[in-house]
């Protein structure tokens, strides 16, 4: 096989969920592209990783020094939404129900892989709320053992302010069958549940 | 979301068989990558686009004005085999088993999609078989009815040579269930039958 496409196939194969067969046939796709395809996807990927930086204040992903979110004064700054995984803000803000702040934790505390709380950033976090005027934290990590202790340590960490702390509600996803639910789901649905109204 | 992510999904969902949700995914790894994957990636797309061509003998992809395969003097240049798709070459190549020449149609003849012969680049193959020295050619073409129609085209222009023309054998896959197999492909299974050795 040409250098050329070996090296193409190697570079697709870098990608999550990308093994060899894969990484082949999008190579392969590259060849039928037209001049203007190729010079998008190339510069794509370098523009990618020269202009997308953290954003000062909650770590999200922008091309500034401060993201779009965190500079639109329409949003209620007294809301805050702490995230685990930058990708989560766009599925909220595709949702577009929410209209408070974001904050970007480098995952979540997990004392039995050595993740401790420095190593996730929390202190910027913990500073952030202190200035700001948050009245409540909400907590939207995915369900896990990781995602409760992180939580209660935050909480507890500033259990000395009025800020109200939630979580997303856990339970039965909409359009699930119960059958093939999870008990630890259940149980949690169980407990979380909520009034008829 | 930022326009360079933006930019970055656009260009992984003209990959094929890739849609907005793992465009994303894709997209954000990019996210991760270190300086020099980064370069390897984009260049290596250009790189395919810039010095990858056409054979001039057997439309192989090549680097060079002649590809490997046409180029070395150990094959074996009385057999020929002729695949309507580039790709295949690389599959018999890893396959070590094929020790003959190539050629690559652009495609097979469909009436009924309106591809005639002159559309595939026929003119080129029959000219190299009527001027080489090919003692067997073999059809290695994915089983169908435009298969057919092709090799069955070619065999009649070159009837006035004594060049034996085969095709793959079409039968039962290796470890395939025979329940499962179509009622053509077992057809042409019993009608393909050979003698127990």
């Amino acid at each position: 096989m040409p250098e050329s496409i070996r090296r193409l196939i190697e570079s697709f194969k870098m990608l999550p969920g990308v093994g060899e067969k894969t990484a082949e046939r999008l190579a392969f796709s590259i060849l039928d592209f037209d001049e203007d395809q190729i010079e998008l996807f190339s510069n794509s990927i370098v523009d990618v990783s020269n202009n997308i930086k953290k954003c000062n204040v909650c770590n999200n992903l922008t091309e500034k020094d401060i993201c779009d979110v965190c500079e639109d004064n329409t949003r209620n700054n007294e809301l805050l939404c702490v995230v685990d995984d930058v990708k989560n803000i766009f599925i909220f803000e595709k949702m577009a129900m929410y209209n408070g702040l974001y904050h970007v934790l480098d995952g979540l505390i997990s004392p039995m892989d050595g993740i401790n709380p420095e190593d996730i950033g929390l202190e910027k976090l913990i500073d952030r709320i202190q200035n700001g005027n948050f009245k409540e934290v909400v907590f939207a990590f995915n369900p896990s053992i990781e995602a409760e202790t992180t939580s209660m340590y935050i909480k507890r960490i500033l259990s000395d302010t009025n800020i109200k702390f939630t979580r997303l509600a856990s339970g039965v996803p909409m359009g699930a069958n119960m059958e093939y639910i999870d008990s630890l789901t259940l149980e949690r649905a169980l407990s979380d549940r909520k009034e008829v109204e």
